[in-house]
């Protein structure tokens, strides 16, 4: 029997022995986290699927799998020995989890309510509401319990909780200082009323605190809760004893408490704020009004607050902090740049070399190239490892949006057609985030159709002019229209946010073909990032990121564009020329110019004089 | 005292004596009808704004008139001597009614809830819903009294309820028999447990009953409510005695009474209603669940059945009738066809003669203009009066996006600059919308250059190609861009759906820069109308129905694109060519090729001869 078979076959009996008829368990973590340590990839240990997204449901006669078209390769590849069924998000007729269990046959006869297991720990407030809320809209007789960390009992060796050294920020880097910041969140408590908000998004609270760790792979956060009152604030971020007094933390720990923070217990958080909500020993100046975002609230903790809270004290809605931290300062800008000038170096020197290795006839394959890119970042003052896990895809095997490069036996480059590299690097002033595809060699005809029109799309939306309000989803179209008119299409969003030396992806704002309202502001940093992937064969992306900026006012309103932030010439030899406007040529033309004329002076003299060429004017 | 102004203070005397603070009057009929008949032009009654959309709230400090920014102009000719302040709604920072009114100051020391009155026959009970949401939200002390046809007794010789003769259409010219479209709803019945539908929208009656009638200007519809059980159906309508026998009424009447559809009188709706939800005398067989659609319920109406209905009885949510008539079926495709062969032959002789006749020197003002172009569309056998009023505009009038072209001292069309006509025809088989903007002699270069930015979106969205499940307003950027390139925009939406000789506006469908996630259907015609509106100048906007065809299918999936309806040429003698994309290009001399040889064998031969030279190759 599969591995995955034989757990989902002990999770079965357990389900029978307490009498769940669905258990439904979240690819995330407590904090609703979308990059989560090892500790939380639970359904990676019952299915075998390692996708960043991906959420299990278990029935007596069912094992479903949830997940969008990122990864339907991926999922298909591993579970049907499992005897997961792939049900897939984000299509027009997806039937997602909680319209599932409203609308699934549990047995004729059966008596009493459908009980629905929940791990509470691993999913958000908002996801049980929402299978709450399909249940009674379609009339069922049911019950939802939270069973937190339920697999504890089979997991044998299931990872702890990580705890890695704290660094701290300085405004200098920042732009904003923790006092600054905690300062917002309480105008925000003072404006509506409230009288504490609990951060429960973990680049959230890093934001505010100015603090970084390494709890979770590509992600510089630290596992923890943040609740801020008018006059307090409370960490929930120890997960051992005290933080080891011989690393840089416990310095950094001092810089937090200086602060004013107050460091708790992690595995406390619910109790404390039980405890302050019921005023304390005294009964006095206690907490009557705790808002909460659903959306990173796990349903556990949710449970914990509840039961002790009065009617209306706890208040739902979303978290100020996307937005604002969404819009990056003029010093956090600075330092985005200065991140994109470094990581452009590494990636033309990883381009050289790519480009000279394969043509010598030396054998490099897919898990090689990625080490050599990563050693050239490695030498980058302030370099904290990658924002994500780099795809290192020649061929087929870019295909797949979100190909895991395998460290052994990675498909070898050859000298012809197409190879893509995605991925960036979190420095201390910054994050990025670029995907170029190159030649190897000779290309198709249909390689470079595709090549170019799935640029045209890229250059579309960066060339965009828009007048404030306009949403990404608003513009996603211009991304892709140069594929819908020759009926080609890509599965994934054009876009996401990028923090400051934080997630890769981050809110709210985004290019995608959803009703997303969130407006365009100028600071905001945004992937632009079409493709097309063709099974079997190959796969394209062009991504840079895009700086939002003022474009000036006039009678008509006021106007906004892009400026993009990555530096790395976009290879022209697979172009079709014709295939591009006069307006799209020029952009291209510069674009390039620019990345030669920044970069030039501080690459090696081969490299410089191989990327004037590579530069040259289409 | 300004006549609107002292009615205004009447209103005010009045609120005083029954103690209300507000006052809410909104610019519809009790069907929530965007056009209505002169019966409920209460808003203009108040303030002199006769725009289609103005709602009103009058309190003892504040007049105000919320309205979009197609009216703003024409707002701020006769508000402010009302004593009335326009609030401008669909801006970025737009405060609505609800909103307004939960922030109002009513007074200090005040005593009791503040009372806002509502004519609840006026305006949905959607909109009083989101009064008292905002009121609620704001934690305001608040009373909402509905106070229906409030200004009866102030408004002497207001103008009783209409009741024109009606027509009834046939399966061959609807494609569907009444009796087909009645088993459509009660197939949704049937699927969601409901024993009974109440259409309150006007167009919906019309579409369900294939009557159609004249009770509103340009709308050809029948002022009525139509209730369907599993079982019956009843027509709410007769507004006098009897119908008359002696009109072609009497006879479609009958038609209707055959397919087994009761007719009651209009007055009577709520109270039969009641009845039957009480289950009429015996107490058996009644109204369990009835399904209303909140957008277009009228507040009064909602008060009269939830008096009487038990919890639970009323269900609410959107009416299944809009998306279904929104795609038309092959039959009604091909009366749309028609009427714009003939609508298009009418608006060639149009524009033939305009030409002609301004060169000439002979004196023609834009009613005159209107009137030559009714006097064409009126031979059409079919023709059933205009769907809209005319907008007849030369130079500076056209910068009002809604223009009210005067009967008497109209400006005089001048052999040079620009002159817009918009409108469109109501036929036995269908209805058009059209704008072309022409040039009656030299232009400016700014003239050109808008004619054409405006042109390119036109035809940029005409050719989009689109993956299923795409809403307009993901493609409506596509009609914006070029203009966005240049720092200009147009206030108005680009599209929106346009009935079978019905409303000449419906949805659900539309291009608009907002969030309506209805994906275009193929069947679905809705309009492509980008303008720009240089204020003291002139106005352009181009304006062909594009109906939503199959594109085919292929491995990335199902596709979409449009084929424009409207058969008149577009003007390329201002095109300033430079600025066309080759394909823009082909499309316009494809489409003004496509005119011409549709049309020429039709047209009297000074036309054909004149349109074969205005349709030449740019």
């Amino acid at each position: 029997m599969n591995i995955y078979a034989d757990r989902i076959s002990q999770v079965r009996s357990l389900m029978r022995e307490r009498g769940y008829d669905a258990l439904v368990i979240t690819g995330s973590d407590p904090h609703c986290s979308e990059y989560f340590s090892s500790r939380w990839c639970q359904v990676k240990y019952l299915s075998g699927f390692g996708g960043e997204a991906g959420d299990l449901v278990i029935t007596e006669d069912h094992a479903g799998l949830w997940t969008d078209s990122r990864y339907f390769i991926a999922a298909s590849q591993v579970l049907p020995e499992a005897g997961v069924a792939l049900h897939k998000t984000r299509q027009v007729d997806s039937v997602m989890i909680p319209q599932w269990l409203s609308g699934k046959d549990f047995g004729e006869g059966k008596e009493g309510p459908i009980v629905i297991a929940v791990d509470g720990r691993s999913q958000s407030y908002g996801s049980v509401k929402a299978i709450d809320s399909a249940m009674k809209e379609a009339g069922r007789e049911y019950e939802i319990v939270n069973v937190p960390d339920i697999l504890d009992e089979l997991w044998e060796g299931r990872p702890p909780i990580p705890q890695t050294p704290l660094i701290t920020l300085g405004e200098d880097i920042t732009g904003e200082s923790r006092l600054q910041r905690l300062n917002f969140l309480r105008k925000f408590l003072l404006m509506n009323g409230y009288d504490a908000v609990l951060l429960t998004a973990l680049d959230e609270v890093a934001w505010v605190l100015n603090v970084r760790g390494n709890d979770i792979p590509y992600n510089p956060l630290v596992i923890s809760f943040l609740l801020v009152t008018m006059d307090e604030a409370y960490w929930f971020v120890q997960k051992e004893e005290i933080p080891p007094s011989d690393t840089e933390s416990a310095d950094s720990f001092d810089e937090v408490l200086e602060d004013g923070v107050q460091i708790l217990p992690y595995a406390d958080t619910g109790a404390t704020i039980v405890d302050l909500m019921e005023g304390g020993e005294d009964g006095e100046g206690g907490i009557d009004k705790l808002f909460l975002d659903p959306s990173t609230l796990n349903y556990d903790l949710y449970c914990t607050l509840n039961e002790h809270a009065l009617p209306g004290s706890l208040v739902m809605g979303g978290s100020p902090v996307p937005l604002r931290k969404a819009v990056k300062n003029p010093v956090e800008i600075e330092g985005m740049r200065e991140a994109h000038f470094e990581d452009g170096l590494a990636m033309e020197e990883f381009l050289y070399w790519l480009e000279k290795t394969v043509q010598s006839g030396q054998r490099v394959d897919e898990w090689d190239a990625a080490c050599y890119l990563h050693s050239r970042r490695e030498r980058i003052d302030g370099f904290r490892g990658e924002s994500f896990e780099t795809i290192s895809a020649y061929g087929p095997s870019a295909a797949l949006p979100h190909y895991v490069t395998p460290m052994e036996d990675a498909p070898v480059l050859e000298p012809r057609g197409l190879y893509l590299c995605d991925s960036g690097g979190q420095y201390l002033f910054g994050t990025t985030d670029i995907t170029r595809t190159v030649p190897l060699g000779p290309c198709t005809y249909e390689e470079k159709e595709d090549y170019t029109l799935v640029l045209k799309g890229h250059i579309h939306l960066a060339m965009a002019v828009f007048p404030k309000g306009t949403a990404g989803c608003q513009l996603d179209v211009l991304a892709r229209e140069a594929l819908w008119k020759k009926n080609r299409n890509f599965g994934h969003g054009t876009g996401h946010g990028v923090g400051f030396y934080l997630c890769v992806h981050e809110g709210p704002q985004e290019f995608r073909q959803n009703f997303n309202p969130q407006p365009l502001l100028p600071g905001m940093i945004t992937s632009d990032e079409p493709g097309i992937y063709r099974e079997g064969l190959y796969g394209i992306r062009h991504e840079s990121l895009l700086l939002c900026v003022d474009g000036g006012k006039n009678e008509f309103g006021q106007w906004y564009c892009f400026e993009p932030m990555t530096l790395c010439h976009i290879d022209t030899s697979p172009v079709l020329v014709e295939l591009l406007t006069e307006e799209e040529r020029r952009y291209l033309n510069e674009y390039n110019a620019g990345v030669y004329s920044k970069l030039s002076g501080s690459l090696p003299e081969e490299v410089r004089v191989w990327l004037k060429k590579k530069t040259e004017r289409l």
